[in-house]
C-alpha cells in the first residue's frame, strides 16, 4: 500500500469499462447457466474496435516501409508526426469535407483519446468544465475527471440522441448567472459512441455558431466518419464547417486511424485546429507543449508513411468504402435480428456506424448488472449504458446497453436472439 | 486567432527545447559568421538521442516480429502493453538490481515521457507541488507546468550536482509551517539530464527512507542507466532500492528504450510502481485510468515483443554493453578536447553518461543567447542552461549549456575545439 498521498481527481476518475468488460467476457462460460449457451463461443458486442484485420494492401505496405528505412524509423520524428501523413489528412479533408485544411493545421497523435486529451488540456485546466451530451464517450469524460475539470452533462433522449442547441443555450446562460466553473468547450461526438447518432450537417452550424457567438471551442470527434454513407452507399459528406473561412477560430476536429483502418493497436490519430495551438512561426501552442510531454513523437513513421499512401491509394479508399457497406449491411441485420425480441421487453433505441444503443427488459435492474450477467450466463458481451452517463443519474442510462457490431461477423452475430431468448423470464440481479 | 479562452497554464508552459533547438540548428550555415565555419558540417549536441542505429540483431527482430503475425499486431494490446515485455522487465530489474519486481509492478508506456506524466498524475493535481532538483529535466518541469502543478526546485551546485536531504529535509520543513501546496514527490533523475551527475546508491537510499518518512513518493528516472559502468566497464548497479522488501510504499521508477536500444521513435517506456497504482485485482489504479485516456495500450506490439527478446538475448545484451562502453570513451574524449579551451572560460562542469554540463565564457550573456549563437555563427548545436532551470533564477544557469555527448561519433566531435576557438575574443549578444 502506497505510503504517499494519491491525485484525488484520479481516485475519483471511473475505471476504464473496456477492461473491465474484459474481465466479465472471462466469466463466460465458467459462469453460464443454460447448458445452449455453454454451447456457443463467446460474443463480444463490447469494445469499439474493427471485427475484420486491414487490409493486405496496407500489411503489405506497412511491412515495406518498415523494411525501407527501418534504422531511420527508429529516431525520433516531429512532434506532429510525419510530414507525408499530415499533408495526406489535409488533403482529405480538402476532399471529404471541401473548404480549407493545410499541413499545419495537422497534429498526428499517438491515437485519437491523446488527440482529445490535448484538445481539453488545450482549453481547460482543473476548476473548468466543458460540456458532453450525455450518454458520453467514457473516455472523454474519465479524461476529463483525471484532469479535475468538470464535465458538465447535455442530456438527449431517443429517438434521436441528437442535442440540443437551444439547451447547450439555456445551459451557458444558467451558468453564467452563478458561480459556476466557466464553460470552456462543448465536446461532440459524430457517428455517436454510444448511441450510434449521426448529427445532421445543419445541427452542427448551428452548434458551431453557437459555440463561437460564446467565445467557446467546439471539440469534434469524427472517430467513425469514414462509416457514414448516403442512400446510394457513397461516402456521405460528415459537414460543411471547413468551409467557413474562420473555422480555426472554433473548431477542433479529432479523427482517427484504429477504426477506418483497422489498426487501433498502431496508435494513431490525430487533432485538427488551428495553427495557433500547434506551432505557428517558431512560437509554440498549448497543443505542441501538451504533446511535447506527453508522446514527443507519434509512434512508427514507417506506419504513418504506409497510413499516408493509404489515405489516396485508389484500391485501398475502396476497401474502406467496402467495408463501411459491410458494417451498414450488418446494422440492417442487427435489426432485423432485435425486432422479434421486441415482444420480450428489447428495443432499439438508435444505431449508426460502430453502435447500436439497446434497451434492455429488466427495468429496476442496473445496467452493469445486465451486463456482467449477459456476459457471464449467455456469454455476450456489451457496454452497460451507465458507462455513457453521469452517475447517480441512471434512470435512463440503467436500461440501456451498448452494443458495438463491428466486432463480429454476420454468423456470429446470428447467434444472438437465440442466446437472448434464454434470458426469457429470467430474474436478473 | 481562436475566439475561445486557453488554458492559461498550458500558455504559462515553457516552449518545447528541442525543436527550438532544431530551428537554432537550421540557421547554420546560412548565419555563419566565420568562413571556416561553414566548411564544417553541423555539430548538434543538442537532443539526448543515440548517434547510433538500433542493432542489426533487433532491426532483424522487428522485421520478423512484424511479419509474424502482421494482423493480430494491428489490433489492440492490454493498456500495460505485451506480457512478453513486462515479464522481461521484472526479470530485467531483479537481475540487474537484486530485490523483487513482478510483471505486475511493470506499466509499458508510450515512451519515458508519458510514463513519468502518469506518475505525476498519480500522485499530483492542480495547485500540488512536486520537488525537482536544479538544474531540472524540462519535459517533467513542462509537464508539471501544464498540469498546473508547482515545480519546487532543489538546487545543486558544481562540481558534483548531487541534491542534498538535509536542504529536502529543510525544505518540507519550511512548507510545512505556512500555507504552501502540498508536495506529494520528489522526482529525481539518474544519471542526470542535463548535468550527467550520478547519485550514488546511499544519497538513493537516504531519499528513499526521506521520503517515506514524509509519505510522499519518490519518482525516479532511470533513463540512462545502462551507460553506468564500473571502473571495470562492466554494468554497475545503480542502487539497492529495490531490495526493500516495501519499495513499492514509496518508489516509482521510470525506465525508457529510447537509447539503450536506440529505438526513440519507436515510444517505448515503462513505470514500475505499486501494483494498486496499475491494476490489482479488478480493481484499476490511478496509472491505468490515466493510461487508458492517454494511450488505450502502448504502440507496435510486434516491437514489444522484439524488445522483450533484446533484453535477455546475449548478443543484443553485449551490444548494449559496447555502446555503454564507446559512449564513456567519448566522454572522455570530450573532457580532453575541452581541456586547452579553459583558458577560453570553458569548463566541464560535470559529465556522466548522455550528457556534459559546461560552463561558457560570456558570462552576463544569456545562456539562450549564447546556445542560438553557437549554431548560427559555427554549427554547434546545444542547450542553453536556462532551460533547465526555474525562470529568473538564471545566475548559475544562464552560464551553462547542456552538451549531449551521444549524438555524434568521435570524428564529428573532434571539430569541437577549432569551433569554440573561432569565437576567441567574439562578443556574443
Amino acid at each position: 500500500m502506497p505510503a504517499y498521498t494519491l491525485n484525488a481527481d484520479l481516485a475519483a476518475t471511473a475505471a476504464p469499462p473496456v477492461p473491465l468488460a474484459r474481465a466479465w467476457a472471462a466469466t463466460f462460460p465458467g459462469k453460464a447457466t443454460h447448458a445452449e449457451a455453454r454451447e456457443l463461443p463467446l460474443l463480444n458486442l463490447a469494445q469499439g474496435v474493427p471485427g475484420h484485420l486491414p487490409s493486405e494492401a496496407l500489411l503489405a505496405r506497412m511491412q515495406q516501409e518498415a523494411g525501407r528505412e527501418p534504422a531511420a524509423a527508429a529516431g525520433y520524428g516531429g512532434v506532429f508526426g510525419a510530414p507525408e501523413l499530415r499533408k495526406a489528412l489535409a488533403a482529405d479533408v480538402r476532399q471529404r469535407y471541401g473548404g480549407d485544411c493545410a499541413e499545419d493545421d495537422v497534429a498526428i497523435t499517438a491515437g485519437a483519446n491523446l488527440a482529445a486529451a490535448v484538445a481539453f488540456q488545450a482549453v481547460a485546466r482543473r476548476g473548468d468544465a466543458v460540456v458532453l451530451p450525455t450518454p458520453w464517450y467514457f473516455n472523454h469524460e474519465m479524461t476529463l475527471s483525471s484532469l479535475g475539470v468538470h464535465a458538465v452533462p447535455l442530456p438527449t433522449e431517443a429517438p434521436s440522441y441528437l442535442p440540443s442547441p437551444a439547451a447547450l443555450r439555456k445551459l451557458l446562460a444558467s451558468r453564467r448567472s452563478d458561480s459556476a466553473p466557466a464553460i470552456r468547450a462543448l465536446a461532440l461526438v459524430t457517428p455517436n459512441n454510444p448511441t450510434g447518432a449521426i448529427y445532421p450537417p445543419e445541427l452542427l452550424r448551428e452548434f458551431a455558431s453557437l459555440c463561437r457567438e460564446e467565445s467557446i471551442a467546439l471539440i469534434l470527434d469524427e472517430t467513425y466518419r469514414d462509416f457514414l454513407l448516403d442512400d446510394a452507399k457513397e461516402p456521405a459528406r460528415p459537414h460543411g464547417l471547413f468551409e467557413d473561412a474562420d473555422w480555426r477560430d472554433t473548431l477542433m476536429h479529432i479523427h482517427s486511424y484504429s477504426k477506418a483502418y483497422a489498426i487501433p493497436g498502431h496508435r494513431l490519430g490525430a487533432l485538427i485546429a488551428s495553427p495557433e495551438l500547434l506551432a505557428a512561426e517558431g512560437e509554440f501552442g498549448p497543443v505542441a507543449k501538451a504533446l511535447d510531454n506527453l508522446q514527443i513523437c507519434p509512434p512508427r513513421t514507417d506506419t504513418q508513411r504506409a497510413v499516408a499512401w493509404a489515405m489516396q491509394a485508389p484500391e485501398h479508399v475502396s476497401w474502406r468504402l467496402n467495408k463501411a457497406r459491410e458494417l451498414a449491411e450488418r446494422r440492417t441485420l442487427f435489426y432485423e435480428l432485435m425486432r422479434p425480441l421486441e415482444e420480450l421487453g428489447w428495443r432499439v433505441e438508435s444505431a449508426g456506424a460502430y453502435y447500436a444503443y439497446v434497451a434492455h427488459p429488466w427495468s429496476g435492474t442496473p445496467s452493469e448488472v445486465v451486463a456482467e450477467q449477459l456476459a457471464a450466463r449467455v456469454g455476450v458481451v456489451v457496454l452497460p449504458g451507465a458507462f455513457f452517463s453521469p452517475r447517480g443519474s441512471t434512470e435512463d442510462a440503467a436500461q440501456r446497453l451498448r452494443v458495438s457490431i463491428a466486432n463480429v461477423d454476420e454468423e456470429l452475430l446470428r447467434t444472438l436472439p437465440q442466446r437472448l431468448q434464454l434470458l426469457k423470464g429470467v430474474h436478473l440481479q
